[in-house]
C-alpha cells in the first residue's frame, strides 16, 4: 500500500536494523484516516470471505481494529493479556512470548465472543516473529473459528513471522513490507508486492 | 443517550451493586456502529469546541477513541499504561491507581504528541473513582494542553469520580449514568439527564 509506504517513510523512525518507530501515526499516536484507508484495501482484499468479526490484541491493535470493523460492519474482539477480575472464568487462554516487553503474557478471550460460527479477520499493527498472532491462531484454533486472513499494517520480512504463517496456508495480508532498514541514512526497502 | 442505556440493559450484566459487566458491547467485543453513535453525540455536543485531538488510556478506551477521532476528523492518542523500550524518554509521566486490577500504573504519553496547542476531548468507557481521568488530566496540564471536555461511555453515579470533575469545573458528557444497580434483579437505574 504506497500510501502506508510513503509515510513510514516520511515519519517512521529507524532505530536500530531491527526497530521500527511508527508511534506518530500507527502506536500511540493513530492517524485513523489512515487507518481507514488500510481498512478499505483489507475489506476489498477479502470481499469474497464471510468476515464475521475483527479480531486483535490489546493494545496497539485495537484502534486499527475498530476502525476495520467499521468498514466491514462487523464487531471487534480484542484478548486481553492478563486476567482481569471482571472476566468470567469462562475464557480461551494461551501464552504469548513478547520480544519487545521481554516477557510472557497470557492472553485471553471470552468464550462468549469466540466460537465456530466465527468467520475471522484477524489484525494487528506489526508482524515480526509471529508470537503474539500465534497466540490468537491457538485461540481460533480452539474455539473452532475459521480464520478468513491475517492483516497486518507493518510486517518485517527480515523477521520469520510472515513466510512461517503463509507457510502453514494462511493468508496474509501486509500492507508494507519491511525487507532491511537503515538506522545510519533512516533508509527503509519494502518488498515489492 | 438512550440507545446506550437499553444495550445496557439487554445486555450488561449486573455482578455486584458496585461491577457492572459491559464486555459483550464495549470493553472486550466492541459494537462499533454503537460507538459511531456515541461518536456522534459528543461531536453534536462539542461542536462549538475547538478539539484537534482525543485523548484516551489504553486499552478499553481505544476503541472508543479511534471511532470518535474519525467522526471529529483529528488524531486519537492513547496514554500507555508502562514504560515500553520502544518509547523515547522524553515522555509525560504520572501514576495511576487500578482499583479494577488492584494495582498502581505508570501512565506515559510522549511529549511529541501533547502540547500546549492542543485542544483535547478525553474519552473512556468507564468512570468510577476518576483515577484514570485525574492520570490523563495531570498529564494535559504538565503538557499545557486544554481539556475541552470528557466523554465517557458509563458513568458510575454512585461513585465519586463524576461529581468531583465537575465541581473542578469540567464538563463531563457522559452518555449514561448510573444511579444504583441490583445484581439480584439486574435492575439498573439511569440518571435522568
Amino acid at each position: 500500500m504506497k500510501e502506508l509506504e510513503d509515510r513510514i517513510r516520511r515519519d517512521g523512525v529507524v532505530k536500530s536494523s531491527q526497530v521500527l518507530k511508527v508511534d506518530s501515526f500507527i502506536n500511540h499516536q493513530m492517524d485513523v484516516e489512515l487507518f481507514r484507508d488500510m481498512a478499505k484495501v483489507w475489506h476489498k482484499d477479502f470481499a469474497d470471505a464471510p468476515i464475521n468479526k475483527v479480531l486483535t490484541i490489546e493494545a496497539s491493535g485495537i484502534g486499527i481494529a475498530a476502525v476495520v470493523a467499521t468498514e466491514f460492519g462487523v464487531p471487534a474482539v480484542f484478548a486481553k493479556k492478563s486476567q482481569s477480575i471482571n472476566l468470567d472464568g469462562d475464557v480461551y487462554c494461551t501464552k504469548i512470548k513478547s520480544f519487545t516487553h521481554g516477557r510472557v503474557y497470557d492472553v485471553i478471550v471470552s468464550k462468549k465472543f469466540l466460537g465456530p460460527n466465527d468467520h475471522v479477520l484477524i489484525v494487528d499493527d506489526f508482524l515480526a516473529n509471529g508470537c503474539a498472532m500465534d497466540g490468537l491462531l491457538d485461540i481460533c484454533r480452539v474455539a473452532g473459528a475459521t480464520v478468513e486472513g491475517i492483516g497486518i499494517a507493518v510486517e518485517k520480512g527480515f523477521q520469520p513471522g510472515g513466510k512461517h504463517l503463509r507457510d502453514e496456508g494462511y493468508i496474509v495480508d501486509s500492507l508494507a513490507i519491511v525487507d532491511s532498514m537503515d538506522p545510519q541514512t533512516n533508509e527503509i526497502e519494502f518488498r515489492h508486492q
